[in-house]
C-alpha cells in the first residue's frame, strides 16, 4: 500500500510528554477521504490512553479523536464529499458494518469497531493515529459534514464530548419539558446542557460547589443544586427523568438516584470503574429507576447531532492552544481548569 | 366506625411462631367490598415482615397479600362487583388516587400507596391486616375480578409473584422473539418463565445447579443455562434483551450484565439491599446496557394479568396447605423446599 509520511505529536511511553512525531498514512483508495486536519479537540481519553491509565496502550500513540478539517483528495468512488468540504472524524473510523449494531446505526456497540487512534489499522497493520496530525484518510462512511454556519474550532469538541451526551438524550427520549439532570461541568457536561436546553427540556446541573452556579445558568441551565446541600437535594427528589453523569471518577450515585422520578434513569458516561460505594436496590425498585451506560454515538447520530447544533447554532466553549502547549494543557486538565475544552490549532503542527 | 372481629392468623414478635389472633375488620362503607376468603399465597416477603427482617413491622402482623376469595357484601356505591363473584386482592389496598404515578396505574410508586398488610387502616386507624384471616374489606378501586376457568388456589400467586415478573416484562415490551433471561427459579420465577413464554419470548432460565434443568424446561424455559459453568456463560454473551433476576439475597450482577444485548436491562424485583459486589460500568457503558428495579404492579396491570393468565391458563405451581401448617412452611421457605409456592386453604382456619 502506498503511504506518505506527514507530520503529528505523539508518546512513546506513559511517562513521556508529547513530542513531534513523524507517521504514515496510507495513499486514498477507492472509498477513502484524505481531511487537512484544521483542529482537534482535546479529550480526556486523549490523556488516559496516552498515559495508557486503561493498561490497553500500544506505542507510539498519536491522540485526538475530535477532528475538523478540508477534504484535500477522494477516491474513485467516494459520493457524497467532494475536495475542499469542511468535515469531520469523531472517534470512529471503522466498525464491522455487518453486525447488529452496525445495521442499527450503533456502530459504537460493534465489537469490531475501530477506534480513531489506538485501533487496528488494517491498511497499514500498525495502530489508528488520531488528529494530533497534519491529515488523516478516513473511509468516507466515517466521515461526517459540518453545517457551514457554526466556528469550525468550536466544533471539534461536539464529536465526542457532543455525541457522548447527544446519544443517551436522544436514546432516552429527552424534548419538550423533560426534567433533565446533568452532574459536572466539564467538557462533557457543559455540552449537556446546551444540547438539553436546546432540545427544550429543564435543565438542571448537579455541582459539588457554588461556584459554578453562574457558568451552569450561562451555558443553559435552568437551576443549579448543590449536591453537598442536603436541603437543595431535599428540593429535588423524585424530580429527573433523566440525569446525565459525567463525572470521570469514583462517586457515590445512591444520593442522585433519589432524585429520579418513577422510570427515571441514571446515565453513566464519563466513568469506567466499579459503582462504589455500592448501589442500593431499594429506591431503584421503589420507582422503576434505572442506572445505565452509554458510549458516545453512531455515525448517523452523530450527523443528526452536527445538524442540529448547526440548526441551534451550538458550538462548545473552548480554549485554543498549539499543539506545543499540549503537555501544559493535559497538565491542566488534571486539574480541571479548562473551560471547558481545549482545542488544537493544527496549523501550529504545521509551520 | 362499625367493625366485627374475625379469625385470623399473625404474628405479635419477630421471634414469635404464628398463631390463632382476632383482628378487627370495618363493615363494609359505601366503596367497600367485603370477601370471603378462599386461599392466600405465602410470599417472602410475608415471612420478612412476620420477623421484621426490613425493620418496620408494627405488630401484630397479619400477612397475606395473594388473596382470593368470593364477595359476601358490596357497599351502595360499588359499581362493577356484586355479592357471590371471585375475586382477588393483591399488595395494595389503597394510595392516594391523586398523585401522577396514580393518575398513571402506577399505584405501587405512589408515596402514599397503603399495603394489604403492614399499612396504615385510616378507617381503623391500625396497621392494616392481610389475607391470612377470615375476610377482608377492600375499596371497590382495588379490588380484582379473577377469570372463571382457572384454579383458584392457583391464582393466588399471581397477585405477587406473577405481577412483580408481569410488570417489568410489559414495560420493557417483552414479546414475540424477545430474548428473556429469568434468573432464580421460586416463585417469581417459575411465574416469570410462564408468563415470558406465554408472551411468545424465548426463555432461558439461568440456575446454579443442574438439578433445575427439567423442572425449568417443563415450564416453559427453551434453554438452562448453568450459571457457575463458564463455557455456558460464555455462550449466552450478549444475548438477552431483559434479564429478570429474582434473587432474593445479595448476589453478583457483573456475569449477567455481560449477557444482555446491546440497550438490555437486567431487572431486580427481588433483592432490596446493596449491590455488592459492586457494578462495574465498563461493561454497560460498552453495550448501553441498564440495571433497573421493579415493584409489583399497578391495579389495572394486575388486572391485565389475570385476564391474560385466564387466556393462557396460567395459574401458580403451588402445594396446598393448612393455616396450621404455616410455621413449618416458612421453615421449608428458608430452605427453598417449595415448588414454587405455598398456598393456604382458608377454610383450615374457618373449621
Amino acid at each position: 500500500m502506498n503511504t506518505k509520511n506527514i507530520k503529528a505529536y505523539g508518546t512513546e511511553a506513559p511517562d513521556a510528554n508529547l513530542k513531534p512525531l513523524d507517521i504514515k498514512r496510507r495513499e486514498v483508495t477507492i472509498n477513502d477521504v484524505e481531511i487537512d486536519i484544521l483542529y482537534c479537540g482535546v479529550c480526556h481519553s486523549d490523556l488516559h490512553f496516552a498515559r495508557n491509565d486503561w493498561g490497553m496502550t500500544q506505542y507510539p500513540v498519536v491522540p485526538g479523536h475530535e477532528i475538523v478539517g478540508k477534504v484535500l483528495n477522494v477516491g474513485a468512488s467516494v459520493k457524497h464529499i467532494k475536495v475542499g468540504d469542511l468535515v469531520a472524524v469523531g472517534c470512529l473510523v471503522d466498525s464491522c458494518r455487518t453486525c447488529n449494531n452496525c445495521k442499527n446505526d450503533l456502530e459504537q456497540y460493534c465489537p469490531e469497531w475501530v477506534g480513531t487512534y489506538g485501533g487496528y489499522d488494517k491498511h497499514l497493520d500498525t495502530n489508528t493515529h488520531g488528529g494530533y496530525s497534519e491529515t488523516i484518510v478516513v473511509e468516507e462512511a466515517f466521515v461526517l459534514s459540518i453545517p457551514e454556519n457554526l466556528d469550525l474550532a468550536g466544533i471539534a469538541p461536539v464529536l465526542c464530548a457532543g455525541i457522548t451526551t447527544w446519544s443517551p438524550l436522544r436514546h432516552w427520549k429527552v424534548g419538550k419539558d423533560s426534567k433533565v439532570a446533568v452532574i459536572g461541568l466539564g467538557g462533557l457536561g457543559h455540552m449537556a446542557i446546551k444540547l438539553a436546553d436546546a432540545l427544550g427540556a429543564h435543565v438542571t446541573l448537579f455541582s459539588r460547589t457554588s461556584n459554578k452556579i453562574q457558568d451552569g445558568l450561562d451555558l443553559g441551565a435552568d437551576q443549579v443544586i448543590i449536591s453537598t446541600d442536603e436541603t437543595q437535594m431535599e428540593r429535588v427528589m423524585g424530580n429527573f427523568d433523566i440525569i446525565i453523569d459525567t463525572v470521570p471518577y469514583e462517586h457515590d450515585l445512591n444520593p442522585y438516584i433519589g432524585t429520579l422520578n418513577t422510570n427515571g434513569t441514571l446515565v453513566v458516561v464519563g466513568y469506567l470503574g466499579p459503582l462504589d460505594p455500592m448501589l442500593v436496590t431499594v429506591p431503584m425498585i421503589m420507582g422503576r429507576k434505572s442506572v445505565a451506560g452509554s458510549l458516545i454515538g453512531g455515525i448517523a447520530e452523530t450527523q443528526e447531532l452536527l445538524d442540529f447544533c448547526g440548526k441551534h447554532n451550538i458550538t462548545s466553549d473552548i480554549e485554543l492552544i498549539n499543539i506545543q502547549d499540549i503537555n501544559q494543557a493535559y497538565q491542566r486538565m488534571l486539574k480541571s481548569d479548562v473551560h471547558y475544552r481545549f482545542v488544537i490549532d493544527m496549523k501550529s503542527l504545521k509551520s
